[in-house]
């Protein structure tokens, strides 16, 4: 390959897509600076996880002195790496002036971090529900280590506060990382009770406006979604509540669908691959009928 | 343990392992020469994102000339990484002789870079796409930053051009790679259009020889799949026409499976959980009837 | 922001987290030093994956002695690695004395690593099967290099041997480690036999206790799963047969779920979306009848 | 060993350690925030060396525009890194307000951006009379990769730059970094001319306020030093001319000492082990009788 | 190059280079295990230099009981890795069984880590004696930053200490990594007083058996070195007091050596280039009578 | 800052600086590619460093079929490194066309591995030298890990080699990177014998034809070096023999000068602070007398 052409094909593209399309700029928040950055956001993640399961995954210290001097240094590695990321996601609010946002900044963190203590008995929570739903499970040590609904739900409880905190952009980012790796997607904006077990999980998906109590427990493929949306006059949806509500005891099994704000009763039991668009009152069992026949075929669905 | 016996095991299978089966001599392309390395596919990728992307991913600058320079740096890697690739992956291709893959690899990446524009391009409508059918969106950052779809967009459509360019193995470990973060599973063959969207996206399936039009809507499960497939007087599937054709402005809801070589006609809507298998007109509304018992329980599908 | 009350938010988290919760201390096995780590474990099947796959994950050598330089290498550091491993994870296994765990550790790597030629060929043999699956594949480095299956089945197989030597928590762990990344979970527990393949994956649930058949092929979204279980006087559930056995040659397409001990006899297929939960026999065709209608809708399953 | 001893032992020295001593707190400037980071000195030095030597340090591209893409990609990181340390530097120099430092540090950080041509310009003169100097030397190359002079004169010469901007404590740092790899200290105060060359280098040392004009030649061990320093009235030294000037064409051999004030004339060469303290004329030949005796031995000098 | 001739020389080589010589197996000491890692040791001091100027080389917290946090982790951090380079080193000491060494290295560790304390003292007084030394030094920062001599002090002080314990090889390999960046040869079982000043510093050798008083300073090249040694019965030369001792104030100019065990009474000043055999009395004022003349060249002394 | 300036000034140095001057232009060689690269070098010496000291640099491996599958991996590894960095050095020479380069380093890299069983006995010949001179060497193991010397003749001894097969630049950068860490600065094409000892070793220097027997001793500081040099009709200095012969058994003591194309005769003494320019016969004792006077003071030599 003749050097010059190389060059010439290089240069060319390069005076192309350096030229932003008019569609580029409505992308970029006002003012200067750099993006959330989500390998940062990774870090943060990574962190929040040792400093709530210190045993696992950062070291194991008997002494409460010295496991506290490791808890200072991550403490303050997550304050001032999550400081500097909700500068740049405040980006995208307007409420604040440039000015005033490094002190909101710093607050948020802080009212974050005031929080850190009961995001960590809610994980323990989980933990235990886990636990005490799976037969394979020998012990608690392997669903910290091993499930992926633990991960997930490192991941919700630390978004959802960020979330009603209000900082923009990052819970998103962040509960994304977990679908990512556990194909369980939870939006930031649902509320999720304690003892929250999800088996399996590739597949869930909860959506934003969902209210979980207690208790709960769902199978892989379980979509708690909207039935459908109203579009504001530009045509753009309007995000009103449109997903479940699913009270205390409720058991959720494999790739059924809970569509629309519906109320599913607490105690309720519903059974594998229902697609269930009304509310059910307390106690509920529902359970599909099906029939298997060899009689019609239309498609093997490869 | 005996230092010994350590040394014993070790060593004796190592022999035992060292030696290749006819079964592994099946594998291996003609020539010498190391095969395609996922690690680097993975970082040409990135390259990729941050050069559609400049913004999010690499860095921002608002000066054109410094913008510029960022992707002139970029580009030049991309060349020179995807040309070491491409010339691993032609091994696979028995056209070329030994002396002719330097060239042909060479000019084989740079008609991909001169489709980078496009690319870029198509990207940025798959991204309006999206934040145009998620209420939880709240702006474009978010969409580009957080939604698995722009992530396995990226994936695929640089993944299909270099498929349309004939370069072997390479397209196929791309979309891979875009499969297991975000489970949205796109062969490279497919051919899609503009303005795409994808939400939650997990299990989504969508096989070779699928064609999507322009606007075009899925949702998390939706296969397009082939109802089934003939071998060829050696047992080997045969690699004809055998999915979806999906035209402008349909939406597909979650779970559904379209199979088999039909077309689902313009302004089509198809809703959770469809099974279908034979064409529909355009403007079809395809919706199951449902039905929800608790009379029936034959297993709960933990 | 007042440094001083950052410090003071930081200093009271800190003495709050470090104090162990009863729960905290109930996760901790007996004993002191570290939990198995995930990032060793999974530097583990990388090794296992160049061992197997030499020329694909390691380097290419044409020079048996050679190679066996290369596999020395690899066996001893993945000797070293996993015996640390094997030693943490004894930890929760109250068989062994302190003192005996390091012996143990030593022995049980060692009959591991004599397994390593069967592994190696069980996996090309799902290789192979894979190949002849899918009209997709253009030849068999394309299926190492990108199919989720072989990914999931190094895992898979590596697991499965550990896990029959008793070793605790780290088959877990490495099968939880493919299920990130692949979408496949497959207990550690369950017997799979020769030539098995997955195509796509996403969502795929294979029971602890499964049994299946040499030859056997499933595509994205089967569940082979527990119909329910019963609970133990303290309300743990009962670790008994829950899954089901898939003899020989049988195929389940996507989407279907197979629940509770039940058989699936040789040379049947299952189609897509069936939920199935009592035994068929050999050469069963199990495809269920579907009917789409517009009459009704209860929901887009958003 | 008892554990409780170990906790007890770091513990008891981590409450000495942390208590500032009153000598500690004279150390540290006012204000808060880190001091200038060592490392990132370094691959500012870098990133400077890659930008004078392009095709030695950072990649060889004959096309100028492609080149000018590294060149900016480059510049703007040096930029970026230097404003930052630079900031934390000016801390130690009170005449700045709190406010100011910001764009202070950029403007002369712009400032010596400004001069990174004719430093460029500067390093190739060295080269050159370093290749002139070494029968040794068989290329330019060779003279650019291994020589350590040019290594010490990059750091010389930017720092030099710095400290006549006023920047404190960088400059110094920055000398010292070539001082510990090749043995050569020059002071960044130093002023020195075009065409310089040192040979082997080890042991030498340039003082504050040495002035060397064009086409000097030092060789190892020299020492361009102070004959002695006055106190201040706190036993402080005073900070006065007190090293030599060596004017053009100059050569002094190796492990000669040059101390205090005086000048050593244009066209000089002073020989090997001088001990030089008083000035000489232009066109001088230095060099000391010597007489080599087998009579008196108090030592062998190990 | 012809592969297979590319393999014979490179297996060829490899059986010769895998047989121990003879005079190789006298170089390793009994029993099995790693020996200390250089790199690990690189480490460890970094750790203490973060310890003793916590500003400097680890992070600024004005906050005590933050920054007691960070030291906690450091200390524990340094603790653990040098009992692992403590029990590697004392295989070389024969006076433990095997059994005690685990215990042994533990309890070293601690008696090391009981001294931090007087070592940071100490090194406070290095610095505050070299920047009272130097009229180019601005500040007590700069010098902690970038004077050699800080560097290698805080070396040869923890290595001293190390030595003083009757570890094995460590100290040497603790003050060779300060001699590889320095320049600075300081044995660690020399005995050196508060307030140590060294200005550039290259060259400087400080013999084993050397005792220097407080508040002495050298410059570069001044050896403290032995004059002559006597061989034990196997020619091996033997180990006895045989460098100077330097006495309080006492200050030495630049590649001046001092030989033998003679003692520089307190107060003296040894100036440059001179050769000391002898033991001078305190207060002496020893200068070399100097003359230059250019009447004859045997040689320049390139 | 205003952000417009900063990239003004920016963009202007990336004009001036990517303007390659006519001296730049001159300093390239023919053709096109990377220059050898310094980093890769130096891994090249750490490979050699665990080829010839597995025990100490790599890893202990008692079983030599162990320990010869680590030598395998390792020079294949030294041989793929090497033969890449020889194509870029033959680039210097014009001996060879642009298609006999990649064979003629393949071939020149395989000689050079054919001489590293050479390269080990003697440097092993060179440990037991430094063993046996210095009092304070506890062991076999402290002078391989913490002595200079053994650095600096692993990086001459594979130099050396590395010369005398003709290959550019290459030997050259090897060489000084041991003098950067250790002060030791030997050319490539001096030739040393076995057993040569170096104690500290900053400021030695060893010139390109010197040629040094066996059983020889150095000192810190000594010199072998040209008395001067004459100039070819470009007055470019002639590289003819102009270092000294250094006969079997002689000892130099340290900072002594032994200058010019002379002898010094076997089991000579020359003590330290020597000026040596004439040759001296076998068993020579050179011992200058000294006379210490405090008389005349010019200056101190800081």
């Amino acid at each position: 390959m003749d050097r010059i052409s190389v060059e010439d094909v290089l240069l060319r593209n390069v005076r192309i897509l350096s030229k932003s399309s008019p569609q580029e700029m409505r992308m970029v928040p006002r003012g200067e600076g750099s993006f959330p950055s989500v390998d940062v956001l990774k870090e943060i993640v990574s962190l929040i996880k040792g400093i709530v399961f210190p045993d696992f995954f950062d070291c194991h210290r008997n002494n409460e002195k010295i496991r506290s001097c490791y808890l200072g240094v991550n403490l303050e590695k997550l304050y001032s790496l999550l400081v500097t990321e909700t500068r740049r996601a405040l980006r995208f609010d307007n409420t604040y002036s440039e000015d005033e946002v490094a002190d909101e900044a710093s607050s948020l963190v802080l009212r974050f971090i005031d929080e850190l203590p009961e995001i960590k008995r809610l994980l323990y929570t989980d933990v235990e529900a886990m636990y005490n739903n799976d037969p394979a499970a020998d012990n608690f040590a392997e669903v910290i280590l091993s499930y992926p609904v633990v991960h997930a739900m490192v991941h919700y409880r630390a978004a959802h506060v960020l979330w009603r905190l209000g900082i923009p952009v990052i819970p998103r980012v962040i509960t994304e990382l977990a679908h990512s790796s556990t194909g369980i997607d939870i939006n930031p904006g649902a509320r999720i009770g304690e003892y929250f077990a999800i088996d399996h999980g590739t597949g869930v998906v909860i959506g934003e406006t969902c209210i979980i109590g207690n208790h709960v427990t769902l199978y892989q493929g379980v979509t708690l979604g909207a039935k459908n949306f109203s579009l504001d006059s530009n045509g753009h949806p309007v995000n009103v509540p449109r997903h479940p509500i699913i009270e205390d005891y409720v058991t959720i099994y494999s790739n059924s669908s809970i569509l629309g704000r519906i109320t599913v009763g607490r105690d309720s039991i519903i059974g594998g691959n229902i697609w269930l668009t009304h509310s059910v009152p307390p106690g509920s069992r529902i359970l599909q009928r099906r029939e298997v026949s060899a009689v019609f075929t239309d498609g093997l669905g490869i």
